[in-house]
């Protein structure tokens, strides 16, 4: 995927989604050693940064195919994502959701629009589920990171924020199905000046990690984490540009991630996701571990999400 | 207090104090029925507006004076911030506070080289051991609202909201010790165009909306209330400013200041205090009971602050 197809694609979804503020934290900074730039995609409409892959996805759509609809299943933000981008564009939208998403996320594809489809938690129910509404209703099936547009759209955060700050060294992004690290790779690669891209993982769900040292898609054997959008594993579009492109995943506990989410609360006064406070806590273990790498530097965090549901809170 | 005065004010403390950003809502807009402009002030250096008035009062302070020292008794806010302001400027600052103020607040006293004295949670208790530091260290003291500079600092906030928005018809703020709001109604009054100035308070601390009607200074004969900014009672030097230019007081239910913080919690993804859900509050209900007021209007509200102890929060 070239530089221009990532431009391009800026330019195409541009209308339809926010240009995100960056902000800062003097207090992280001064526990990196260094500056820390925050893209801030959890003031994203619909809460994520999964709006920019999904309205990219249905614009590349022929027209003759937007009409029938799009569908997908997800465990949330691309969820709530999609059924906004597809009511922002006169789309229908059909969404699979494990019974077991957060309200929040339900109430959020509902008030876009979107209808949503139960099934049970697991992958083989939800791909089954999508293939049945593909058939019945001709609606073209939009997969939330394995995807090519999905890819792109994703990647335009990072984008931004390297137009924001062209000197940053590296960017940290979380990974669950691995698009939005993916674009971002492809992003700091033809946009970046020497801008290392990072992952952050919870060891309970460390695919990704496993897969970059076996060299094949790893799944989880479990998925007990508090990281709820990260449980999705990589697939074979998204694979091959993390492995060139990444340069290492960092693991975190659990412990790490609560704490990370509420420094950046009660610090910086925005309400982030706990998938997005892996992305802080695995920038705060690897300046701990490797603290040249940061000093007087500037690195990059993308803040993917704000959807959290406040009655079920990891605090008190 | 003139228009010079004010000016004078925001650009003496400007150094100091953080320009916070004014964000906006679809949502929020829509139930108005007009564009809502929030200022952000829990985004202000120690999360809070507080600052701009303690910087101002330490500011025009003599400089022989400075040296001593300056004392404060606060439940939260101006305490975090007087002890910042004062660190920032070279002065000790003495801390009185109640002994059951949010962990989180006596911990930002502490970061910011403050020393705390603990006291019962009653006015009483907080005066006395305040003049007994004053006597003893030569310290100044400073009220956190009934004092000309901490009112005109606190008015700058608003200054700020009307260079970036000079059509706004009406400002909501908190009503605790009423600082907040005189300098918000000098501010509109000297720069606003039509500008109303509207007060938001809890039914169960209501003593400036019954202080408005009866035209005296009222108490509280409870403070039970989740805005423990707001249990504080109207002075002498604010309560005439807020009687000449204040339109009026809404008051709003525990239920009501509860909603009002999930709202924008969820939605705007920002962490406010209870104290600030009042004034969101108060707005809502103003818009539904005088809807043609705000529709097609500008509307600004002050984010008072974002100080919340994660560990005692209204959700789940």
């Amino acid at each position: 995927m070239t530089q221009e197809a990532l431009l391009q694609c800026h330019r195409l979804i541009a209308p339809h989604v926010h240009n995100t503020p960056v902000l800062t934290s003097r207090q992280i900074n001064a526990m990196v050693g260094g500056e820390v730039f925050f893209k801030c995609e959890n003031f994203q409409r619909a809460g994520a940064y999964k709006i920019r892959g999904a309205a990219h996805a249905i614009l590349r759509l022929p027209k003759a195919r937007r009409k029938k609809g799009v569908v997908t299943h997800s465990s949330g933000n691309f969820a709530q994502a999609l059924a906004l981008a597809a009511q922002t564009l006169g789309v229908p939208a059909h969404i699979v959701m494990p019974r077991t998403a957060p309200k929040i996320k339900k109430q959020g594809v509902k008030a876009y629009g979107g209808t949503i489809y139960e099934c049970e938690p697991n992958l083989k129910a939800r791909e089954g589920m999508a293939a049945e509404i593909k058939a019945k209703t001709g609606a073209s099936f939009l997969h939330p990171s394995n995807n090519e547009d999905v890819i792109l759209g994703q990647g335009t955060a990072a984008v931004e924020l390297l137009e924001s700050q062209p000197q940053l060294r590296a960017i940290f992004c979380p990974v669950g199905g691995g698009g939005l690290i993916a674009g971002s790779a492809l992003a700091a690669h033809h946009l970046g000046t020497d801008c290392r891209v990072l992952g952050g993982e919870p060891f309970a769900v460390d695919d990704a990690y496993r897969s970059l040292l076996s060299g094949k898609i790893e799944g989880n054997d479990s998925t007990d984490t508090i990281a709820d959008g990260l449980k999705t594993v990589l697939g074979d579009k998204n694979f091959p540009i993390i492995q060139q492109h990444v340069e290492k995943i960092v693991r975190v506990t659990e412990d790490e991630i609560v704490l990370a989410m509420r420094l950046v609360w009660e610090r910086m006064k925005m309400v982030i996701e706990a998938s997005s406070a892996v992305t802080v806590a695995a920038l705060l273990r690897d300046a701990k571990e490797n603290p040249e790498r940061y000093r007087a530097k500037k690195t990059g965090v993308i803040i993917s999400g704000g959807n959290v549901d406040l009655d079920r809170l990891p605090f008190g």
